[in-house]
């Protein structure tokens, strides 16, 4: 997708030289656009510890392209137990993402299974692209999916489509594309009138921030709305569609996804609005049956809450938003129970929010 | 109720000069505590204009206390036109606030009938204290009628009755008790245990701003947490009740109320937590029966979602959230179904959220 009118990808190969892998850097978005160089396994750890690469896809791909960067700066006796530690080491940058660990033990087989290959470099280079290029091709199917979505609504309303989205399952989560959003750029390119309400998102803001920057950037018109307010768009038809990403889905159609996500579940049910939500399958946790009784909910620090980052004029600047004496609460994610699902959005498909139908799509989820 | 250990009133006359009017410069709060002095009708208009003040109550009270600082610096000819020109000067200050328009007409009407009278400025400044004694006494009934809830949810549970609020429905709105908050400070008071979960509110944040300095003045456990985080709260049985206030309410029990309080109200419907409003008489409208239909709901400057206000270490100042390019939308209220309401609690007792149970404890609204 664009940011000034370029084309990018939330992280690539620097092309003068391929021992330089680059990234935007994420914190200081919307308001500054920087790229940062990462050359050795460390730069990825504490790029992803940091946040300034964020999203399960990308922390993946960034954590393969740091067990490329860690060939790179190979110093020592045996590669093998090397390569073992750096693994060890950028899994522990984040340790909830899911993607984060399957990305590197997929690398770290790889590698270990071609030492001695002597162009080992290049092939475990093609590698880490290769996991870069899955992600980029599942967030295109998904796109592909639930633009069907978009137009079937067009067709009916001839006037454009507003979707509302929470968080950003935007292709800066991704590598491109995104979850959710991808059916709005597919839409969006087709030519399909779309419009995006994007809920801000408290704590983080990854709304106010990210989607629509990455929105205004692509040339999609949206509108940022205080997380209060889906309801009542929803009660005076303003919204047609709701698409969320996903965090884990369970195998019955329960979704965790960024804290907020149920209430305006709720107020589409309540509406008669479709509610969507779009999601590689390697969020499935193929154990889980009941979302709100088994996924565990990360408790963040309060500071998100009781202090805000904005844009001063000058610099990002945080601000206190509460009382010094008041206690504040952060729970970063909430369950919204398959029968306020509409479908599921996948890169084979959409499905229904039940394990039928699930299993239908995804016949190795019975397997595990 | 206390700040930093003294008892105030959000509005009273200055003790040591009659002809001062002092207010609590709510702007500012929680990070500076200010009074100001209003010593004419103009500085009641700004005071109001600019949300020094703020709440319905605390607006009609501080218009009417305008009327009696007109008469004060009468300078002309005719008494009557003055006080015409005032009251009419006066009811711009907010224009929605049904309030103010019905405390400066009964100012009004108070004073034109007692023109020539010896001690007019006496009587107009007993009449304005009257207005604010009446205020106080419907909130402490409110409060009264809520602790009922929650002391039977206390005697239920024997442990600390945990209690959701949205926005600031509470003594800083008010004089004193506050409406939503009256029931919690009545427990408090009663030495039964409670906990408050504070919606911060946005875009205004009068949750994390004003109902957590409250509450926190008045040594009332309490959390401050994202509008979002409400839903997952009572998923896991973390609100015992939610409490929250009214702008506006339908003879049918529909209930206008800041921006995001449909949300919370679906999610204790979802979840069979008890959802009440608190409500002086004065906010019912007997005409509308349809509150989603006909109530309209303000626009608000999309700057209140743009930007936002906070401390820095050393003043209060506004930073930017969004890109430069994105839209925001502001609505400043929306609207709860009476089907989500379990009750209302008025200053004459607890009724059902339904015409005929709402007639029945307020028949003088069928003459309306």
């Amino acid at each position: 997708m664009q940011i000034n009118g370029k084309p990018y990808h939330t992280i690539w190969l620097n092309e003068a030289d391929s021992s330089v892998v680059q990234v935007i850097d994420q914190r200081k978005l919307p308001f500054v656009f920087e790229i940062l160089d990462l050359k050795t396994p460390e730069d990825c750890f504490c790029a992803i510890r940091d946040m300034a690469v964020r999203g399960a896809p990308l922390i993946g791909v960034t954590a393969a392209y740091g067990m490329y960067l860690a060939l790179l700066n190979f110093r020592g006796s045996s590669l093998e137990e090397y390569l073992d530690e750096k693994a060890t080491y950028l899994k522990t940058a984040r340790p909830t993402a899911v993607n984060l660990a399957f990305a590197v033990d997929e690398m770290l087989k790889f590698m270990k299974l071609n030492i001695g290959h002597p162009r080992l470099k290049e092939i475990s280079l093609k590698k880490a692209t290769e996991l870069k290029v899955r992600e980029i091709e599942f967030s295109e199917k998904i796109g592909e999916f639930g633009l069907k979505l978009i137009e079937d609504m067009y067709e009916r309303k001839q006037a454009p489509v507003n979707i509302l989205t929470h968080c950003n399952a935007g292709w800066l989560a991704c590598i491109d594309w995104g979850t959710a959003t991808a059916p709005v750029y597919k839409a969006h390119h087709k030519g399909i009138p779309v419009h995006v309400w994007a809920d801000e998102t408290r704590p983080r803001n990854q709304g106010a921030r990210l989607t629509a920057f990455e929105l205004g950037e692509e040339g999609v018109p949206h509108t940022v709305i205080a997380d209060n307010t889906g309801g009542h768009l929803m009660q005076h038809n303003m919204v047609d569609l709701v698409i969320v990403g996903s965090d884990r889905t369970t195998v019955t159609g329960d979704v965790a996804n960024k804290i907020g996500t149920y209430l305006k579940a709720l107020a589409a049910k309540d509406n008669g609005v479709p509610f969507y939500v779009a999601l590689p399958s390697s969020t499935f946790d193929w154990q889980l049956k009941n979302g709100v009784l088994e996924i565990p909910i990360e408790e963040r620090d309060p500071d998100e809450v009781t202090l805000i980052e904005g844009w001063n004029g000058e610099s990002i600047q945080p601000v206190r938003l509460t009382p010094e004496k008041s206690r504040a609460a952060n729970f970063g994610f909430d369950v919204t129970p398959a029968r306020l699902v509409t479908g599921l959005i996948t890169e084979r498909g959409i499905c229904r929010a039940n394990e039928e139908s699930i299993l239908q799509l995804f016949p190795e989820g019975n397997k595990q």
